[in-house]
């Protein structure tokens, strides 16, 4: 049995979150989550619906997969030496770190991707990638591995790479079935990324 | 300005939930999120993580779209006359019916779909399909339209049926635009659906 963190904050983006935790949640005996942040308050989403909350920044140190999601918080949470010191504590517990869309924004200014490759969302790929000393920007990917990193692009990206990071923990087949069980499409070719033209990033 | 009323109770599917509630959450503009419950106790979903609540059964009656979603819970809400009757009374007031996997089996339950075409998860079809009167359901589709009402089928279809609501609502350039800010590759085809055959309900 693994522990899946989910770190949240103001402004996180509902499916950054929920898509990824979906894919996890679906294996009960294998994974169980858990909703991490600041304070044991509820977090009201980018979107408006509020979730609770299980575990505060000072109950808990170490979960076996950590989940960053993105969103329009994440504009502040750059700033937020908290949430950004908390990550540097969790990180080197973790046996996947994982973010979507605007989540690697926070990686990176918590120097989680200093020296490494990575991707976030193509819309704020500018502002995101201003973050962090010497990460390799990937503007054309679905998500990007490195080591024990996992970075998604935008939103719906984190569901591909969740169900890739279930394959790497459980192997292909529990990811395959995850996959069909939600009827889901999964795109598992991590260089599929038509929204990189879209958003002038390539060609 | 549209409300949306998402329905949850003890075992709902978060991506049944947060799909749709994504790309309606991304025009702020045009829809306002509300969590509907019996009570405004938090209601914690089939995968573990609980969600708020805005508003209870007897807090509020109009909401401009309903969404039901489906998961583990269905199995026992079917026998809940709180969530029959709130449903029968909603759907007058609005202007899209939808739901989302094992939702449909509410839809049913609550009559809102006799002499209906509708779909609904293809791993749970035979128990879903046996409620409702008459109900004409199709069994390989990725979402149903018929009137006012749009079921689809198992969790991550609800994203393509909501984004076909977001069409039908706004018009076909914001649910594009929906689609591509969250780097969803959406399928547009109602027919599309491989999952049909993987559960022996086409060829």
């Amino acid at each position: 049995m693994r522990t899946v963190g989910a770190v949240i904050f103001p402004g996180f983006e509902l499916l950054d979150l929920y898509g990824p935790l979906e894919f996890y949640g679906m294996l009960p005996e294998d994974f169980e989550l858990r909703m991490v942040a600041e304070t044991r308050d509820p977090v009201r989403s980018g979107q408006g619906p509020r979730s609770c909350v299980d575990d505060s920044f000072s109950d808990a140190a170490g979960y076996d997969v950590l989940l960053v999601p993105g969103g329009p918080g994440t504009r502040r949470e750059v700033s937020n030496e908290a949430l950004l010191g908390w990550l540097k504590d969790a990180a080197p517990h973790a046996e996947l770190v994982t973010s979507v869309c605007t989540g690697a924004a926070l990686l990176a200014q918590a120097g989680l991707l200093d020296e490494k490759q990575a991707t976030t969302n193509k819309a704020a790929f500018a502002w995101a990638t201003s973050h962090g000393h010497n990460v390799e920007w990937v503007p054309k990917a679905r998500w990007v591995e490195d080591g024990n990193i996992l970075t998604s692009s935008g939103v719906s990206a984190g569901m591909d790479m969740s169900l890739t990071a279930v394959a790497r923990l459980l192997g292909q087949e529990k990811a395959e079935q995850a996959a069909t069980w939600a009827e889901y499409e999964w795109h598992r070719d991590p260089d599929w990324d038509p929204f990189a033209a879209v958003y002038g990033l390539a060609e």
